[in-house]
């Protein structure tokens, strides 16, 4: 059996009716999490360039990006809203996989809802299946596939997105079996990109490049029927080792947006458990910025990998630094967006603790892990061991949790009065007769 | 030393004056040979499907696809463009290394050209280097990342697509780079394509992408800096041994656009020195079709890597087939455009002898020679054994050949006068004060 066909008959055949209601509501606390990020990220240089270089080739006034008062085609739109979905480093993340799952299908479905009349159900629905498409898609390939250089939210992503777009466009099994090939052979997207920009690009290309995989297949473009299990298709192309099992097994029932998990802090993952850690310290053991002498952390190999980032620091790659993570969770007790700019990166008490931080890989601690030291100039010393960081399975976000979280973005953007309209109309997202009134809600006055 | 700068900064200093006749001739050749690929398949479904499908995402219409009336933005323009030059399989081969150079940076210089004001000299001056970027990226790569599955036509193309759109807009060298890396994470395009009308996408893919990763750079949309050569970058992400020395070396003097060339036959290229020796049976031994009891014809590998599609086979995949394409040759005495139609597929004669072909690798046969072995209804064989193939480095299509075969193809679409026209303008494309002149005489009355 075709692992791509699999999924392309059950994005087909599905009905909401079948999809469970835990499901389905953290369906609403994903986009919920997702649109918070893309109206706060709406702004950001690395939007406001993309849309300054590719405004000429914009088409034809159809559709909006979240939060911003420019209109173009859908293709266009679907990049800039992916571009700002996951520029903060603050969106969703299945920790099975690292994907972070929402930027690429949200991204190309509110593209869709601003171009097309969408309700609120389907579009729930067709975000399910997206996520679920590509979640599934990335647990075939991982871990090899991240391991050799693949930014898993692009390369994964762009199924995502075609199923979602696919779903609400109503492709037959064969048209959809395209897409999904159309998809596969577009997968794109480096790790070398960290640090810049282009990082953020990779969540918009996925989401553009999904959608006009479901335009084309739609007319009859077609595409390798094997476009992910194939002898020179995605998985055996792109990964090492990989397991396509994983794509059928439990299909329909084992829904993968219950593993999804929302990061408390603006930055790589994998340093959550030491800003937790260090903001503890400083809300209970109260230094002075001024009195630490050195700071110590054990922890996963993975931080090292990923976030080892320490010279030349601006506010962007100070989202990959474990020294400035937790200098900052030490120095403010807190590490949200305002934390990670090029005035936090240049604070001098910042700097000089950031500087006093240490990091040694420790192969007993996990990925959500971090033992911390911190060295008094007074030969104190305070410890401590984070055991499971806030936000991750274990400890999920509340709804109440997301909602702060969402109005500290949204705030940068928005009048307060309409992120609260924003914030109601999100969460039930699926009892609105069209979305185009939460994207509407979300636009400049 | 980094060999993005490397590139980028000989991309940006580079001057005509310093780039030898014969390599400008050879830039003259590959831009004909483009050209009449280009007019000829600019009306096949692949590229019809693709126009309708994205039509309503088109930008402003300020750019024309070559041989078409429609008008639109030049991403749109570029992909279209590079979608028809590859529809026949009748493009150009640099064999060491197995990319079709030219889709991807002509189809992209065009849309540019079309778009913008661009003398000829110019034009000429771009190709040279987007074509010497493509080829000394995907000598880096090559065998290896060949071998995996990639498309390399499209992985490397982007990259020559990039710079030579990035030499016409100015770009800075730091603005290079990140084009360059904006290249290198969007590289994509997997052989499972291969047979579908994905594959010639892929080209136009090339095109689009390389032009907007310039757009976004020189407004100042960062990228990883060491886009090709870092730890997680093209190289190492997509290729299990590469050798980076191959893109700085002789750059400058050892121009790859040397070694390039054409087919004379628009199907797969490995399949050439079959068809050679068929088509020299058919015209020296005249067997009648029906006297032909079986073929047995022994090859390199790679034929059968490549080319074994067998049954059910249509048109389009028939460019795939040593059979199909050993019968034509045998039937016909020719491989043009009409011995890979439908047509030809279901042409009862060309069925029966193809279901008599068998094909068996031979190692000592190599990719561009063919061991063929007749057996007739009377008992009779007539042996052959093709040395080199025509349009190989060794038996280069001459300037005449070059023309009958744009004439082959363009007279599919633009009376017999305007071909004319537009080969005298092609051959002194650097001497055109704008190379609009050229496009627009490629147009539809």
């Amino acid at each position: 059996m075709s692992e791509t066909r699999t999924l392309a008959s059950y994005v087909v055949s599905s009905r909401l009716e079948n999809i469970p209601q835990d499901v389905r509501h953290e369906a609403r606390r994903s986009l919920f999490n997702y649109l918070g990020c893309t109206i706060g990220g709406s702004r950001e240089p690395a939007v406001e360039i993309a849309m300054r270089a590719l405004a000429p080739c914009f088409g034809k006034p159809t559709t909006n990006v979240l939060s911003r008062s420019e209109r173009m085609d859908p293709l266009h739109a679907a990049l800039m809203n992916g571009t700002a979905s996951h520029v903060f480093e603050y969106d969703d993340t299945t920790p099975m996989n690292y994907i972070h799952p929402s930027p690429p299908v949200a991204s190309a479905l509110f593209a869709f809802a601003s171009a097309n009349p969408v309700s609120g159900r389907d579009f729930l629905h067709a975000f399910i299946l997206g996520f679920e498409t590509e979640s599934r898609v990335g647990n075939a390939v991982y871990p090899a596939h991240y391991e050799a250089g693949w930014h898993i939210t692009a390369t994964a992503g762009i199924f995502g997105a075609a199923a979602a777009v696919g779903k609400l466009l109503g492709l037959s099994t064969t048209e959809m079996i395209w897409a999904l090939g159309l998809a596969a052979t577009q997968a794109a997207g480096v790790r070398e990109m960290f640090g810049s920009m282009a990082k953020y690009f990779h969540a918009g290309l996925a989401a553009r490049n999904g959608y006009d995989s479901v335009l084309l297949a739609k007319e009859g473009f077609t595409a390798g029927e094997q476009g992910i299990e194939g002898r020179r298709g995605f998985a055996a192309v792109q990964a090492a080792k990989y397991d396509l099992s994983k794509i059928a097994k439990g299909l329909g029932e084992d829904f993968q947006i219950r593993y999804n998990t929302y990061k408390p802090y603006p930055c790589g993952l994998v340093v959550h458990p030491t800003i937790d850690g260090c903001i503890e310290i400083h809300h209970k053991e109260h230094p002075a910025p001024e009195s630490i002498r050195a700071v110590h952390v054990r922890v996963a190999p993975l931080v090292l990998e990923l976030c080892n980032k320490r010279d030349s620091m601006q506010g962007l790659d100070s989202k990959y630094s474990i020294y400035h993570s937790a200098s900052v969770g030490l120095v403010r007790g807190k590490a949200g967006i305002l934390e990670f700019t090029d005035e936090a990166v240049n604070d001098p008490q910042i700097k000089r603790v950031r500087e006093s931080v240490t990091a040694t890989i420790d192969k007993s601690v996990t990925d959500d892990q971090s033992r911390i030291e911190v060295e008094l100039m007074d030969g104190r010393k305070i410890s401590r061991f984070v055991e499971q960081s806030i936000g991750n399975l274990k400890r999920p976000l509340t709804d109440r949790q997301l909602e702060d979280k969402f109005r500290d973005q949204a705030v940068l953007i928005l009048p307060a009065a309409q992120v609260e309209k924003v914030i109601g109309l999100c969460w039930r997202i699926d009892e609105l007769d069209s979305v185009e009134e939460l994207i509407k809600a979300t636009l400049p006055a």
